[in-house]
């Protein structure tokens, strides 16, 4: 077989995602070759690779942005994207009809040993690869934003996915950099947006009961919990807070989690009202038109720890 | 009345909270009298602090190390430790009887316009200060472990704790460069713990489902989410995931997670079983006699992060 490492790969969808996608694979040397229907959107990529990259090589996360943005080529059409791409990555709008109605037009397309992950936080791939000549070839490979800053991705198999598609695209993601994951079969928000939800719900029940401010809720995560969580997982935490590990802090706490737990059955927060106070109170503290200002501060921040990470141990 | 900055702060317990917890006072240019009822604890916590004192010097978060050190002092017994006291930090023993005798010795010796926090992770103050004639002046004001790293203080009064008491302590917390957070009344698990506890239970639950390893688990925490919420609560986090801020993030999204939370209602993890399996496969990856070294790992890590933080702009 030909070294499928000097083959293309193809990202569809030029939007945020999909850049952020280029940059993790072009970064890692690889040819991207891009593709979007709308025209405006692929027309202004290079302006925001370029402020991108940039940024990228200030917080000294790369050297000389000039030879990643060479390997990034626009393609005027989805055949010239897909030519030759041994992956696809597909990261277009977030709807079933819009994301099966691009499979069905890539199948005739893509190269018969290719792979193609989508970027879907929420949608499972079966529901727009069923019955699609290369379903056995595709699967969800749902990546943080900006991937190039925060490296996980899930990968979340339909139940026809062959297991080498997986072990294919998780040998790849991990020679570009990025930290794959394995989810054994599809779930409703895979585990990253389950993970991610469980904290505002807690939240949310918390400010509702008068417990306490937003502000002092985030601070508990920002100055409290939040510092671990950026290199140590629920479970390795844990494990480290008590002599003898998990099993050792199960024992000791296990019952206090067990009734906490049982305390929430039942409650939904996200109800109109909650959210209508909480929007008030936010917007009181950061209005919306300081909103873009403060997902720039976000991003630095984001940045800045990524080249700290580099300098730690693991 | 006298300036109050000017009166030392006891601080009873001198296991690894009450150690942390002379460090936050001390760097802040605090004097600082420590007793424990082991004369063990007490006469190793120079070295203790030599050795704390030393790493925060390592990666320059505190200058000198001398200054501070000289200002922590050992007192033979309680009434020495409070003679003079502004505040009371208590670090004993996480046991109502214990803590309750302790409270009780201390009524008579306190300084009738000194307040009391009590490092308590779980007990409230309720259940040991009840029918004490100090119990108005006395609150718990728990830290996260060490204190001199991660700021953040709950401060949780009993129905009967006088608010300028609650408003004294705030003040002396933020003095000394703490971020203290006000909690409405008393819960169980206070506020931290409950955030602490929902990402495990999620976690625990994904992982005797199937869907994912314990160490995909976490890395989908420390590669994807958790370098976020190093910064950022959950509040700000969903605040700027959405153009329109909170309403818009909850209108977008709240459904799904409603879903999500909704499936999970009377789910208990921690059973027997599930901690024996998470105990064999974490043993796999770190066996029990590499824990204390990982421990060290941790702490460094977090000096490291702490340093990086405090070049970075809030």
């Amino acid at each position: 077989m030909e070294n499928s490492g000097d083959r293309p790969i193809a990202i569809i969808g030029a939007g945020l995602v999909g850049m952020g996608w280029a940059i993790v694979f072009a970064r890692a040397g690889r040819k991207v070759q891009v593709h979007d229907a709308s025209a405006d959107l692929l027309a202004d990529l290079p302006d925001r690779l370029e402020t991108a990259l940039a940024d990228l090589a200030d917080h000294g996360l790369i050297g000389d942005p000039a030879p990643i943005a060479a390997r990034i080529t626009i393609a005027g059409s989805l055949a010239e994207a897909l030519r030759g791409a041994v992956y696809v990555q597909e990261s277009i709008l977030e709807r079933v009809d819009v994301k099966r109605a691009l499979y069905a037009e890539m199948a005739p397309l893509l190269a018969p040993d290719a792979h193609v992950g989508s970027s879907s936080s929420g949608i499972p791939s079966s529901e727009f690869t069923a019955g699609l000549s290369i379903a056995p070839r595709c699967l969800v490979a749902h990546p943080v934003n900006p991937p190039y800053l925060l490296s996980v991705v899930e990968l979340v198999p339909a139940e026809w996915t062959l297991p080498e598609a997986v072990d294919s695209v998780h040998a790849l993601m991990q020679a570009v950099g990025q930290h794959p994951i394995r989810i054994a079969r599809e779930l409703r928000g895979f585990v990253l947006n389950r993970l991610q939800g469980v904290l505002p719900r807690e939240a949310w029940a918390l400010y509702e009961e008068g417990y306490c401010s937003l502000d002092d809720i985030d601070a508990t995560i920002s100055k409290g919990l939040g510092p671990r969580w950026a290199f140590m997982g629920p479970f390795e935490t844990i494990d480290l807070n008590a002599p003898g590990g998990i099993a050792d802090y199960a024992h000791r706490l296990g019952a206090l989690y067990r009734d906490i737990a049982a305390e929430r059955s039942e409650h939904a927060p996200w109800s109109a009202d909650l959210i209508a106070r909480a929007d008030a109170e936010r917007r009181a503290s950061l209005p919306l038109d300081k909103l873009a200002d403060r997902c720039v501060w976000r991003d630095q921040r984001l940045m800045a720890f990524a080249a700290h990470k580099k300098t730690q141990p693991e």
